[in-house]
């Protein structure tokens, strides 16, 4: 770090990350100029979290109604107007940008609109359009976000062949959609897109679904697949993704070709394009290779004296939240704040698709110890015909080293699975809670007290 | 308590307090005798939280079309078939009873169908039928649950005027409801008629809407009120409410008669009838009242050495889950394993109609610090078009002593809510936890980053 606390903090990129940095730094009496290219608030509030929420949101009523239908408890047909609720959506978020330049504007924030251009030791530039300005900082955090991953044969066209923002943007529905791509994404994507009456085909080359998540978790995902009727699958290795008379056509590994009106690309991120100049200040990157070049950050966020790296760019944790928290830290850190390393404690990961997906800490693996419950035994769950799913522990020492949920609801479990991780809760304490009645909360409670067992 | 630890013990009652403390009587090592007259479950598997879930669960679809409708997001109709969602709810009432059953077998708990006739010391008397039956014991644990209140000229008459257990009946909406009472059972089952289309009327006695919570929660319960259409009369005195002519007619204190096709009296809860032999045997109460009888407790939960009450019948909390961790802790201090007094932390308290409500701990007075924020700002709120609402955070200090919200999906911040307050966390606990983004917590969060100040 600088050996006196900075004055001058330059923040690059508006996301989550950046946002609170800026806010933060500003906070602690620091000049802050923040550069962003784009929109205010980065892929989670512009093509990532927000808008997803959105779309889950303004089609539940459908999924609701079917899975009372399906019970014969309900009939009736809710339609939902995709292009008005894309005109809410980009109303909601104008309204969110326009709040966040204000909030910039009362903690005497200067915004840049322009492309971070290069870096040199204690001065950043920016260009936009044919100008450029060389903007002098003490401490420069970046928070430059990611790029959707793609590979040779696998991406974008622009025409058929879709990346997530336009997905996100249509304004009817496809008749038919390929997803490729099983993570977070994909799977929220699926769930709107199926609600709305498109044709989904997801197709990952993982052996499951949410593969980044406990194998049991995938399970579930793929039982609530085929209940819902979408053709997942995983394992489908993609030769090639194009358009073809307009339509997308996709090629798996084994010859078998599908077509539909749309293709989306949801593989995964990218590393941000290297500044120029960033190595020659001493950043330092994970791997050499372009979309892999993650900055990679020592103990207080910093890749360089004075140089910090926050959010997706850094590689740790590609989640809103866990940006927003580095940003915090890393512009107290800069105004001399703290010294202290950055320990953030676990950090939640949910999917807001059907079914919800919530984990925090350790995924279970063979010969860990783990306890579990059901959400068939769950009220809430019954109640709402949606009894799939389960909530399981990871043990270490006597103490919860994890927690995994799938099911109805299972993303409202997220904070409160964040104490009981991050303070190591015993049995003993969960004993102790009273838990309302009845609640979804219940089954993680079941699954705190459940039979302590060796994961097979 | 009794100087040695109990052998056999008797509960009486099979809601959540008696059920568990059976399993964990039985769990400790104790004879274990159950008396329940009914059904297994008590109040809040059978007239209570459980069906009201359902109910809820069953035509949210209803509501949440309609939420999207109103901002022209979506068209349609959602018909809830009302008596399948009856048939269907009997069943999984049917299927808990029976997975009870079979967990009290297990245990090898003796289940014993029968009204409770008399304790004298060391004995409780059961009858069923003309049969009686005396059953010794070393420890009685009295879960007599509590009644409806009723008073003169405002009671349920089997006719046009019902109580609980009735309405949670239905098997046709009523084209028109008068419900007396506004708390939690009046506004759960004001929701659930409205949205099948009943016109529903609510009056209260007392000046607000959900008179036990912040003043501020009533004012966004009239604000729901007023958006669905519901007619509700806070400050409404009943003189009588009858049956005349087949319809339920109202009459308040002005003058004015309101009729419907059926009245719901839900104005609170009596103490169960006093058990012949009870007080002979030391045991003492609230009130010598009939209907005030409460059986008053210790810090041991004990009423007279050795005979516990849990549950509604001591007028602590009447709440099932308070009910259940009364059950297991004086099981427990019966059977020897505990002599500390009884404390169980701060006991959450949830309404889950339209909107919902969660408690827990203190309620902001005049004079109080408090931090707050609204709902409003929440994207999760804002995507399921339902922004009303805040998070209120009480602070005694520098530690947080209570904390209320009102607004969407408000109840499943219950058990996050109870932590934070039992552990009484300060500001920089809360600042230090990575919330998961989007949430609805993150409106809790900001409550509790929010500025301080007293309440006016």
């Amino acid at each position: 770090m600088t050996s006196s606390p900075a004055k001058r903090l330059v923040v690059v990129g508006a996301g989550p990350g950046g946002f609170e940095a800026a806010l933060t730094g500003a906070a602690a009496g620091l000049d802050v100029v923040l550069i962003e290219r784009g929109k205010l608030g980065g892929t989670c509030l512009n093509w990532g979290c927000i808008p997803t929420k959105h779309l889950l949101a303004a089609t539940l009523a459908v999924e609701g109604l079917a899975a009372q239908a399906k019970q014969k408890l309900a009939s009736g047909t809710v339609t939902v107007d995709l292009a008005a609720v894309q005109a809410k959506k980009k109303k909601l978020l104008a309204a969110t940008h326009s709040a966040m330049a204000a909030t910039l504007k009362k903690a005497g924030i200067r915004l840049v609109t322009g492309n971070l251009a290069g870096v040199a030791p204690g001065v950043a530039q920016v260009a936009a359009g044919t100008d450029t300005e060389d903007i002098p900082f003490d401490a420069l955090i970046l928070a430059l976000g990611s790029r959707a991953a793609a590979f040779p044969g696998v991406k974008p066209d622009g025409q058929a062949v879709l990346g997530v923002a336009p997905v996100l943007d249509f304004t009817t529905p496809p008749e038919s959609l390929i997803i490729v791509g099983a993570g977070a994404i994909g799977l929220e994507i699926t769930t709107i897109y199926h609600r709305l009456g498109t044709k989904v085909t997801m197709v990952d080359a993982a052996p499951r679904l949410a593969p980044a998540e406990d194998p049991d978790v995938s399970k579930v995902v793929a039982q609530i697949m085929r209940r819902l009727g979408v053709d997942a699958r995983p394992g489908a290795k993609v030769e090639s993704l194009v358009t073809e008379d307009g339509r997308a056509k996709l090629t798996l590994a084994g010859g078998e070709v599908l077509t539909a009106e749309k293709a989306l690309v949801a593989i995964g991120r990218f590393a941000p394009t290297v500044v120029p100049g960033l190595a020659e200040c001493g950043a330092v990157f994970a791997d050499p290779s372009p979309n892999r070049a993650w900055i990679k950050t020592g103990d207080t966020l910093q890749t360089a004296p004075g140089i910090y790296a926050v959010g997706d760019c850094n590689g740790r944790v590609l989640l809103a939240h866990a940006a927003a928290s580095q940003g915090v830290y890393a512009a107290r850190h800069a105004a001399g704040q703290t010294s202290a390393p950055y320990a953030p404690g676990p950090i939640p990961g949910c999917y807001y698709g059907a079914p919800e997906i919530m984990r925090v800490g350790a995924i279970a693996a063979p010969g860990d110890l783990i306890s579990e419950a059901a959400f068939v035994a769950n009220p809430i769950a019954q109640a709402h015909a949606d009894t799939a799913g389960f909530a399981r522990v990871v043990w270490k020492d006597g103490k919860v080293a994890g927690i995994t949920a799938v099911g109805h609801g299972a993303s409202t479990m997220g904070t409160l699975a964040t104490v009981i991780v991050s303070q190591a809760w015993t049995r003993e304490q969960a004993e102790a809670l009273v838990f309302p009645h009845p609640g979804l909360d219940e089954t993680l409670k079941a699954a705190l007290l459940g039979e302590v067992k060796a994961k097979a």
